[in-house]
């Protein structure tokens, strides 16, 4: 029998006729993970994504509006990969779209012995040690502290699967920009596109989108920024054309 | 006798009343400079601050509009030395500018004995083999071209010269930022602070302001991109109060 959580509901994926069940004590998706799955550039038509940290299944079915290639998502919590597969079949992903639930530190070999040709993740954002001072629930608190997985985990295990020439894509916080940058040279993973996300105008950038191509090239290209908010905290015309489409 | 070049001329520093001796075949400085010599925080009252590639001084000078530390421009060319010191004198700045003609993989111990608060530098930007290509004369080509010193001999050389928690400011082309991280993080110098300068608002950054901390803690603030040029192609009202002040 499927967990029911008593403050679960259905949310739409802005700009998308899909539909997401999730719970807010549990694990809600982000304006990050719609952002990551539009920021990637993945192929049309064929191919195999993977995305790793997939929570309740946003970015997968979102990049399926976006191409038909395979897409597989992983996740460490069976309470989360329950919700993806719940999410999977409310909006009638079960040709394309494959949850499975393992630390990413231990794929099983079903995904390990293959290489794809784009690795995304959205990862937890912050260090373990910050965990216990915020008071999370175990959910929350795996979703988004480094508990389970570091981010050289992450990097190393994104540059593991990705095929040569394939593409990696994270979604961080601008803090550890400099981490991210010298753990994808050190596993091959040369930055090649990033964006940033400025909540508003005047303020620091508090999101970064990085994609990185496996044995690639030295040039970095930096897209014009994203601002969520307009001076009076409206969506701006430029959030909306990206989020709401 | 002090060398003339028939094409010599003087300009302003905007938002200053510096003038500076300059010729467009030798080296006239640029934007960059201007904006390296905004974005960097220094001490107001003393210190003691290095300029590596200085060029014709642009950077010591105009930083003498912001700070009374003594500061110290260093320069591979004979001939942009000599301009350095032509502008010096001409805005009466002896008592607190001075320019040294060196090498800085080679720096004369009075300046590699001494740590400052603050190392500043708008380095070559691309790499030697790319000089022969575009058929510059010689000051040009070691103005623009790691012909003399690497990207990773200006940081490393940064490092050596500030203090403890002291400041590293560079200016450089977005393309290579990956590899400035990570010589950063080689030579103990962490990422603080960064703006992006993006020609137009939907144009990808063309240029990347990166102030480092020697020993600091890792944790990168991204401030606000700053746009050069609106819609209709003349200067926006956030670089005209940056630029001309």
């Amino acid at each position: 029998m499927v967990k029911q959580f008593k403050d679960e509901r259905i949310d739409f994926i802005s700009g998308t006729d899909l539909k997401m069940i999730q719970s807010p004590s549990v694990f809600a998706f982000s304006i990050d993970a719609i952002l990551l799955g539009q920021f990637v550039r993945v192929p049309i038509q064929k191919g195999h994504i993977l995305d790793l940290c997939t929570g309740n299944g946003v970015i997968p079915l979102f990049l399926s509006t976006r191409t038909k290639a395979l897409i597989t998502g992983v996740d460490i919590q069976k309470e989360l990969i329950e919700f993806a597969n719940r999410n999977r079949d409310l909006n009638g992903r079960e040709n394309q779209v494959t949850f499975i639930e393992s630390d990413l530190n231990e794929l099983p070999l079903s995904i390990k012995n293959r290489k794809y040709d784009v690795v995304v993740c959205n990862p937890p954002y912050f260090e373990a040690n910050q965990a216990a001072e915020k008071n999370l629930n175990k959910h929350l608190a795996l979703a988004r502290h480094e508990i389970t997985c570091t981010l050289e985990d992450v990097i190393r295990v994104c540059s593991g699967q990705v095929k040569y020439k394939g593409k990696v894509a994270i979604v961080h916080r601008p803090e550890r920009m400099a981490d991210i940058f010298t753990e994808m040279r050190k596993y091959q993973l040369e930055p090649k596109r990033m964006q940033l996300i400025h909540p508003k105008k005047d303020k620091a950038a508090n999101m970064v989108l990085i994609e990185a191509v496996k044995g690639g090239q030295p040039a970095l290209e930096v897209i014009p920024p994203l601002v969520i908010l307009d001076e009076v905290g409206n969506y701006t015309d430029e959030f909306k054309e990206v989020y709401i489409g």
